[in-house]
Order: structure tokens, then C-alpha cells, then sequence
């Protein structure tokens, strides 16, 4: 029998719960063993519950039971669960987490206590919710270099950005509409800031390149700025809208990272990637173009990644499987040096003045909105277009990436 | 030092070597252990290759040699192929394949012999190609019960029926092409009746559902009687055609299997995978919707997985890892039972006929096609559709059917 305790009987923490005690049967043959819930761990009461037998208000009674093999921290937030997270590790428990926070700052230090004691920290359901994804860069993708990963990490925007897209809607309608929906929260800051995706993509890199992409690194843009206007442009171009959270292998050893709107055209897989639905694409030296797809949030498909760490874990008690993980740090070139193309709307110029600065580009006009333009760059370093683009001056009206 | 033998240095076999020596450094990293090739074995002599001085003719070196940990089959077909890794594996060599005639044939004898001997027989690569779906349905998707697998496992037909859908040609043209480019053999037969895709999706379902599905046991029909005119009805639908192969629970414990072109809609992850890509849709009881994409074939892709495969063994040497799998025999459903929708295309009779037959459908008229017309039925069982249909007697000229 493999004892664990759930830290959180939030919404994650009740679907634990209730995924272990659903496909108990299934999740015991993949594991080898009984995979059986001793403590739940809550501040409140829950009366009536199934789990009011096993429920805990303090963390010492976990702490201090030997018998306890993995905790599940799914409580949220850096404190208390970074202290109890570290405290189960020290003790030779093995921890899983859906916390992307906690891994995104304490990552390095967990994994590393982790490894000395051959036991394991997990975070599959931190990234991308269902989707296998942290699974596949640590032991799937295992013959590959990875070049790059570029995911939708964030259900909430990307709902957002397709109900612009799809309906024409202004930004403050659609987040009255995702907070009404439950899909963003009262204060959705971490969300429409892209700071949510920045995380994610920080835990996804340091994994896929073997060292530690710090979070607060990564240059970060959110969509407030992106109005339906924005969307017709693309509509018109055969393209989309989408964040994307994207980190890039440039010629040796040199890497950027970046969380931003971007242009996507039809040939990306991520095309389709819409609605709540997360989507991570990933290129391998020998292995190509691959793409993961699925829910990358809620409650069942979180628990669900979260039981499959439980698990990984159950089969491997003594024997830690982060096999690509290290603390050493990824450096990022400056933004200045990545290069890219560049969607520009501008007002009050003239595509000669335009090309006088950037040469020949491409250029949209829309039939609904006259007296303006749009064009888009050719291939160029971001300080290059910064340099020219302060020629245009308050003509500019927006600017937005061209994905690749 | 992990030690390997490569049975065959064709297409996969030369990308296997070639994936280990490019990128030796991080795939150790991963085995944490030094993956050396010490034998490959052909019948044929490559002077001036670099594998020249591991070059044997007779498998026996290999089979005696107790150094070999694992043996990599990459030479395809059946004979010799079996014997070469019953032999290896009942003398506790762990073996990966690319080869999927021989792991849906044999199958659960292989992996049985495996579980014996605590060691090894992984087949990554023998469906879709470099995607890692085998691994995700053996160690990522395990707090699921998997209620569907539903791919698009063959690159050639939708190769084939990408270029009919978007170039308007017919069948034989577009066949042709796809010899010409190497996408499609000689004998086209395998890929274009279905053959391939049937043993692909025996393979995931046995994993998926832990029972052995034979492949003979599972209806398949191919793409020789699509036609550019049921591309042009797919089209006027908002949908598209793709040769499906899928698996489904019905129930509890029921399931079917089949192979056949289908009718998607947009609202399928699967409708975008296009050229030769694969992708392939899981659906999870708690997990939800989940979609793997990427390269089904070719060598650096399969290879990719191959190696993959071998990474994972090296990791357990001596510890069986496939913990779904039985020799238990996964029975289906009687056809006439599975049901669904149709879509039919008449010619020579009238809306009211067809409704007189199958009640209110839905009517699809092209005026490029004068004379006929399409309807698709509502929800049926497949025995009252065939019952319905014989009605309408010579007028029908196709029924594919349409994805739920």
C-alpha cells in the first residue's frame, strides 16, 4: 500500500479525490500498488463529506507520519506550501504539485532535494493542465535536442482572443464574459498579463534544455491592447491572434524566451488551438514538428494529471526519474538580438514613407477602416525595428508579432 | 555502458545510428548511462560507412554475445524478424521495434515473455511514427480510463486525401503523385485499404483499454472509392474526409473498433492534421480531450522513438515497465450494432423517397453536381441503417460516414 496525503481540498484537491476513488481500480494496476488517500489536509470542515474521516487541520500530523509516502500539494500560492512542500521532501516524501507558481520560484531547490534523497518532485498538472506535456520532455522526447517549444498556456486568454476573433467583440466585454463564465478570475491580472503563461513557460524550458529558465527573465505581454480591429487584420491575412508562450534554441547555446500576442498563420498547428483549450508545440532536432493538445485547466483534467504524477511516483518510491533537470541557470539573449517579423498598423502615413524607412513591405488594407494601413515587416533583430519604427512616430497605431 | 544491437540498416535502422551519434551527449544524460552500439547487423556489406567496423552478417554474434543488453528490430516484416526477438528476449535481452505487423501479430507473446524475465519490449515507433503516443498511453494517461482513440495513423492516404480535398484531383492522379514522392510504395495496398492503420489502432487499443485487440478482428475499409465530388459535398458541409482509425467503450465493457474514411468536422482537433502528419485524439474519462500530433514516419521521426525506446530501457534495465498490457482478448462489437451517422449520396431518386426510408435528414445539393443529391441520416444503429438503405437501391452511389 503507497499512503498519500492531500494538501488542499480546494477544487484540484476534490478532484483528486474523486479521480482515485472513480478509476481506483485502473490507477491501482498502473501503479503497481494501493494507492490509498490516508490525510486530507484542510482548514475548513466538511461535513458529510467521504473525506471527513481522513481530514486534518495541521500539517504535523502529515509531517510526522512515517507511514505517508507521497504528499499532493494542491493548495495554491507560495506560503504555506512552499514550507510544506520542502519539510515533506527533507523528510523523504515524495511530493507532486499542480503549483505552478511554487515550481516556477522554489523548482530548482526541490528538485534538487528531491534528487540527493532519490525520491521525486512532480509537476505535470503545472503546465498545460491534462496535457501530458511535462511527461513527454522528461521521458518521451528522450533521443531529441529540443529546439523549441511555443505553447497556448493560458485557457483563459485564449478563450478570450477566439471570442474577439470569432464574434468581433471589444476586450471588456469578453473578460466580463470569462469572469461571468468562471473562466477568469475577479482580479485577472495574472491571466490578460500573460504572467500566468510566463510561468509556464520558464517550467516547460528549464526542462526541455536542462537548465533553469528563471520566470522573471522572460519578456512578457499581455493582450489587453488587442482589439477587434486587430482581428479583422488577421482574418484578412488567413491568420490569427493567439499568446503564445514561446522559448527558441538559437544556433548554439544561445536561447530567448518571450510571452506575447503573436500572428499565427494556418500552417502552425496551433491554428486550431481554441476556445479554453490549451496547446503545446514542440520541435525536436531529429524528431521534427510535434504537437501536444488538450483541457489546460479544470478541475477533472488537473486531477487527472496530478493522480498520474501520484502514480509515476507510487512506481518509483526510491528512485528519482527527473533525468534532464539542473539548476543551472538558462541565460537569455538580450530582445534586442531576437529577430522576427512585425505587423504594424499605422494612421496618418503613407506607404512611401513606411518603405522609406523599411523598404519593401507588405501591406493590408481594410475596406472598413479607411485611413489607415497595415504592413508587415521583413525578417529583422527587434532593436533594428525599434531603431525604425521611431521614424513613423505617432502614426503608429499598434504593433504585433509575426509568428514564425 | 549500455550495449545495443541494430538488426537492420535500412531507412530506420541508419536513422537510429545516426540519432545516437548526433546526439550522444544528452541521450546518456537521459539513460544516465553510455548507449554504445555494438553490432549492427544487415546482410549487406557498407564499405566506408562509419558502422563498417560493427557490421555482422549472422544474427548468431548477437544472440551469443552476453554483453548485448538490448537488441533494436528496425528490419520490418515478420520472418526473420520474430525469431530474432523471441530468441533475444528468452535470453533476457530487452528489444524495441519499429515494426507494427510484428508487434500486432505477436504481440502479447512477445510482451509476455518480457514480463517474465522483468525486462523489456517497447514499440514506440511501430504507430505514428515519431508522435509519443505508446508512451503516453503506458506512463502519462494512467488516472484515466480511456473511453476513445481515434487517429489519423496512415501519412500516405492523408497525403493523399489532403491533396484531393485541396487540388481537386481524383484518386489515381493523386496516387501517382504520392509514388512519385516516395510517400506511397509500389504496391499501395497496405496504406490505401487501411491495412496499415488497422494494425496501428489494435496496437494503441490494446494498451488503451488493457485487453489485446487482433487487428483481424477489426473492420476496415480504405480510401480507393473517395472521389473529388465527395470532397466538394465535405466542403459545402464546413467538414472534410480522413481515413480514421478508432476505438470506443460503449457502456460499460463494449467497444468497437474500425478503420474507414469519415466525414470531420471543424470542431475535431483531428481536422487540421494535414499532409502526411498524424495525429491522434484520446479521450480520457477524467482527462477529457487530448490530441497528440506530429511526423508519422519517416527515418529521423521513427528513429526519434526508436531511440526514445531504447533510452527507456537502458533506464530499466531489469524492470518491466508496460503496465497495461494483458493477453486478455478484447472482444468487439458486432458492426451492425455500432452506431452513428450517414452520409449518402443519391442519384435518380427524391428528397421525399429518402425521407419516406430514413424520416427528416439533412439535404446537401451542389450545383456542380445537377442530377443528385446528399443527405445525411440522424443517429442510427448500423444494421438499421443497412436495412434502410437497400430501399433506395441502385440510386445510392456512396455512404462514408460522419465522426460524432
Amino acid at each position: 500500500m503507497v499512503n498519500i496525503a492531500v494538501l488542499g481540498y480546494g477544487t484540484v484537491g476534490s478532484g483528486v479525490v474523486e479521480v482515485i476513488n472513480t478509476n481506483h481500480k485502473s490507477i491501482n494496476k498502473r501503479a503497481g500498488d494501493d494507492i490509498h488517500i490516508k490525510y486530507v489536509l484542510d482548514l475548513r470542515d466538511f461535513p458529510g463529506d467521504p473525506v471527513e474521516d481522513v481530514l486534518v487541520h495541521d500539517y504535523e500530523v502529515i509531517a510526522n507520519d512515517p507511514e505517508v509516502d507521497i504528499v499532493v500539494e494542491v493548495m495554491g500560492g507560495i506560503e504555506p506550501a512552499y514550507t510544506f512542500v520542502k519539510r515533506a521532501l527533507l523528510s523523504g516524501k515524495s511530493v507532486c504539485t499542480s503549483n505552478k507558481a511554487l515550481v516556477a520560484k522554489h523548482g530548482p531547490e526541490l528538485m534538487e532535494i528531491a534528487r540527493e534523497r532519490d525520491i521525486n518532485f512532480l509537476f505535470e498538472a503545472s503546465c498545460g493542465g491534462g496535457i501530458p506535456i511535462i511527461r513527454a520532455l522528461n521521458s518521451s522526447l528522450t533521443a531529441d535536442e529540443i529546439d523549441e517549444i511555443t505553447g497556448i498556456l493560458n485557457g483563459t486568454t485564449n478563450y478570450m482572443l477566439y471570442k474577439m476573433s470569432t464574434e468581433g467583440c471589444e476586450f471588456d466585454t469578453v473578460l466580463k464574459e470569462a469572469q461571468a463564465k468562471g473562466y477568469a478570475e475577479a482580479d485577472p491580472t495574472a491571466d490578460v498579463e500573460g504572467y500566468d503563461a510566463c510561468r509556464k513557460i520558464a517550467i516547460l524550458s528549464s526542462l526541455a534544455y536542462g537548465r533553469f529558465l528563471n520566470y522573471e527573465d522572460i519578456y512578457t505581454e499581455g493582450i489587453a491592447k488587442i482589439t477587434p480591429e486587430d482581428m479583422e487584420y488577421a482574418k484578412e491575412l488567413g491568420m490569427t491572434i493567439k499568446l503564445l508562450a514561446t522559448s527558441r534554441r538559437v544556433g548554439d547555446g544561445s536561447f530567448y524566451a518571450m510571452v506575447a500576442p503573436f500572428l499565427l498563420g494556418q500552417n502552425s498547428p496551433l491554428f486550431s488551438v481554441n476556445d479554453v483549450f490549451n496547446g503545446v508545440f514542440v520541435h525536436g532536432n531529429v524528431l521534427g514538428d510535434a504537437m501536444f493538445y488538450g483541457s489546460g485547466a479544470g478541475k477533472l483534467p488537473t486531477a487527472s494529471a496530478v493522480v498520474a504524477d501520484v502514480v509515476d511516483e507510487a512506481k518509483h518510491l526510491h528512485r528519482n526519474i527527473m533525468t534532464n533537470w539542473s539548476s543551472h541557470p538558462l541565460c537569455l539573449m538580450d530582445m534586442k538580438e531576437v529577430a522576427g517579423r512585425f505587423f504594424v498598423r499605422v494612421k496618418g502615413t503613407t506607404v512611401d514613407q513606411v518603405e522609406a524607412v523599411f523598404g519593401k513591405v507588405e501591406i493590408v488594407n481594410l475596406k472598413q477602416l479607411p485611413g489607415e494601413f497595415a504592413f508587415i515587416t521583413s525578417h529583422m533583430k527587434q532593436g533594428e525595428y525599434m531603431d525604425k519604427i521611431s521614424a513613423l512616430g505617432d502614426s503608429v497605431l499598434t504593433m504585433i508579432r509575426v509568428k514564425d
